[in-house]
C-alpha cells in the first residue's frame, strides 16, 4: 500500500485536510489546508516550465509528499486538488489546452499525478478555482451563488451555483474575458473583436497606454514608460491615481467595459454578487466607478437589486453580507489576493466526497 | 373539505395530471395534461384584461374546476401552474411588476387563485414556462440545461438547468432581451441603449422597416407598409423571403443581435442547447445564418463544441439530440410554438412535490 493511500484512510476522529495547488505558468504554489480553511503551511516554487511538464511534475508531487507526511499523522488527507491555467476534460482529467505550460496539452495529467502520488487528485481550471476561493473564505463567503472576473495578463471567469462550481457542458463555462462589449472593437487572439479582455486586462491597459503614447497626447504616460523598462499596468494606475487625465481615460475604458460585461451577466444570472479580482483589479479605485455607472444604466436587474450605496450596502467593509444583502446584487473587490485559487483548489477533495 | 382539495388527495394508483395555465395580456389559455406530457384537454378564452383583475381569475377559476372535475375522477390532480407576463416574488407569490395586466402589480396573486380553488398553485413568468416547456416536451427534451429566447413584442429568456428553472436570487434571471449588443444603439425602454429586444423582437422588425422606409431607400417596404393597415414583422418577413434587399438587410440585423447575444450566452453558460421561440422566430430561415455566422466568429466555446453542421448535426429534423449532440452546442428553433409555455406551467405541479 502506498505511504499517501495508508494516510488517506486515517482515523474517524482526526480531523480532515487537503493539499492545494495553483500551477500557474510563472509560480508552483502548495498549500496544506483543514476543513475549517486555516492554511497551515504553504510552500511557493517557480514553476520551471522550461525543463518540461515530468520534470515540474516531479517537484511538485515531492512538495506534496512532504506535507502530507508532516500532516498525515494528526490530520485525514482527503486528496489533491490542483488549479491548472486551461481547459478541462473532468471526465477523464485530461488537460486539453494550456497555452501558459507548452507541451502538457492533450496529456492525462490527473492519471499521472495520481500514479505518483497513489491518491486521489482533482484537477481544475485555475479561474474556476479562485472563484470557488473566494466563495469559501473570501468575499464571497456569506452567499451561495456568484461569479468571478480574475483581470490578469488575460481575462478569466468562474461561477459558483449553490456552493458548486458550474461547469457548463464541457467545462468551459465562465468565459467572461471573452464576451463581446464593443462589436467593432479591438481584434482579440480568440478571432472575435471588442472582447472585455481587450479592455479590462493588464495587457490591454499597456495597449491601450501604448496607443495613447503613439497618438501624442499622452505627454505623462510617455514619460512613464521611456523611464520605465517593465512599463506595466500598475505604472499607469500610478499616473491615474495622480491625476494624469490619458491614464484616468484608460481605468475608465476598463470599467466601463468591466461595467457592460456584468450588466449582461447580472441580466442573464441574476447572482447575488459578482467578484473582481486578479492583479489588475488593484487598479479598482480608478475603474470601480464606471462599472457602476454602466450597470445602473444597462441593467434593469442590477437596478432593481442594487445595494443602497454600492460600496458599502450589502456588503461591508470585511466583505461580509448582511441580511439586507442577501437579496441585493453586490459588486465587490476580491479579498484573498493571488491565494484564492490556493485556497478553492484545496476545497476541492475536501466537498467532494 | 373544498372539492378540489378531495381531488388533490385521490387514490395512489391513480395516474397523476395537473392544470397549465398560460395567462396572456391577450388570450387566456388553460389545459389538463397527464405526467407523460399529453394534453388531454385545452381551453381558450381572451384575456379581458379591461374587466379587471378579479373577472379574468374568476373567468380562470371556473374554467379550471370545469377541467379538475372532467379529469379528477381518473387522473390525481397534482395542482396549478400558472405562466404570467410579469416579475414573480417566488416565496410570496406575489406579481411585483406586469405591464401588459394593468392593475395586477404588487397583488398577492398566488394566494387570491388559492383560496378560490382551495389548491396548490404555481406561479412563474411566462419566459420560464416556455423554456420549461421546450425542456419537457420540445426542441430540448434530451437536454439537462438549456436556455430559451423568446421573441416576441419583446425579447424574453428563461434557463433551465439540470431540469429546473434557474430563478436567480430574486427571480429576474434571464433577461436576455436587455443584454446589450450595440453599446450606443437605440434607447430601451428600460434606460439601456442596444439592448438585443431593439433589434431582435417583433416591435424592433416593425421599427427598423420603418426607419428603412423614412430614409427613402426602401421602396418596396414603403409600398408594403401603405397597403397594409397591420404592417408586422410578419408582413416584413414575407418581403425578405420574396428577396427585397431592404427586408433582407433588416433580418440580417436580427441575426447578428442574436448572435451577439448567444455568442455572450454560449461562453458565460456552456449549455448544451439554445432554443429560439416566439411569433418573431417564424422568420427563423432569414436570420438565422447571421447567428451562426456571429457565433463561429465571436464564441470560442461556441467554435469549439458546434456541430458539423449547426442545422442538423447535433440535432436532427426532430429537434432529437443524439450521443454526439450530447457534447455539441445546439442553437435551434422551439418546436411547441404558443403551446411552449402552457405545457411548462402544466408540469410545474408535477415535478415540485
Amino acid at each position: 500500500m502506498p505511504a499517501l493511500q495508508r494516510l488517506l484512510i486515517g482515523y474517524s476522529h482526526m480531523p480532515n485536510f487537503s493539499i492545494g495547488v495553483d500551477l500557474g505558468g510563472t509560480n508552483l504554489r502548495i498549500a496544506a489546508v483543514n476543513q475549517q480553511g486555516d492554511l497551515m503551511e504553504k510552500v511557493t516554487l517557480g514553476t520551471r516550465v522550461a525543463l518540461g511538464k515530468d520534470h515540474v511534475i516531479g517537484e511538485m508531487c515531492d512538495a506534496i509528499r512532504v506535507l502530507a507526511a508532516k500532516y498525515g499523522s494528526t490530520f485525514a488527507l482527503q486528496g489533491i486538488g490542483i488549479g491548472v491555467p486551461g481547459i478541462i476534460d473532468m471526465k477523464t482529467g485530461m488537460l486539453r489546452e494550456s497555452p501558459n505550460l507548452p507541451g502538457w496539452a492533450e496529456t492525462p495529467v490527473r492519471a499521472e499525478i495520481e500514479r505518483l502520488l497513489g491518491t486521489r487528485v482533482i484537477l481544475e481550471n485555475d479561474a474556476n478555482v479562485a472563484a470557488l476561493g473566494e466563495k469559501w473564505l473570501g468575499a464571497a463567503r456569506d452567499v451561495d451563488d456568484m461569479a468571478m472576473l480574475t483581470l490578469g495578463t488575460g481575462v478569466g471567469g468562474g461561477i459558483v451555483l449553490q456552493g458548486r462550481i458550474w461547469h457548463g457542458m464541457t467545462g468551459m463555462a465562465g468565459e467572461f474575458g471573452h464576451m463581446t462589449v464593443e462589436p467593432e472593437g479591438p481584434p482579440c487572439g480568440c478571432g472575435n473583436r471588442g472582447c472585455v479582455e481587450q479592455y479590462a486586462s493588464a495587457t490591454a491597459v499597456v495597449r491601450m497606454a501604448r496607443e495613447a503614447i503613439a497618438s501624442g497626447r499622452a505627454p505623462g504616460l510617455a514619460r512613464a514608460a521611456s523611464s520605465d523598462p517593465e512599463f506595466s499596468s500598475k505604472a499607469i494606475y500610478n499616473l491615474a491615481i495622480q491625476g494624469d487625465e490619458e491614464a484616468k481615460k484608460i481605468f475608465a475604458r476598463v470599467g466601463r467595459a468591466l461595467g457592460i460585461c456584468l450588466a449582461n451577466l447580472v441580466n442573464a444570472f441574476n447572482l447575488n454578487m459578482y467578484v473582481i479580482g486578479g492583479g489588475a483589479s488593484s487598479a479598482w479605485e480608478a475603474f470601480s466607478p464606471f462599472i457602476f455607472e454602466e450597470l445602473r444604466q444597462r441593467s434593469l436587474v442590477y437596478a432593481a437589486t442594487a445595494p443602497a450605496s454600492p460600496l458599502s450596502g450589502g456588503a461591508g467593509a470585511s466583505g461580509h453580507v448582511g441580511p439586507e444583502g442577501s437579496t441585493k446584487t453586490i459588486i465587490t473587490l476580491a479579498l484573498l489576493g493571488s491565494d484564492a485559487g490556493l485556497y478553492g483548489a484545496a476545497q476541492l477533495p475536501l466537498t467532494s466526497n
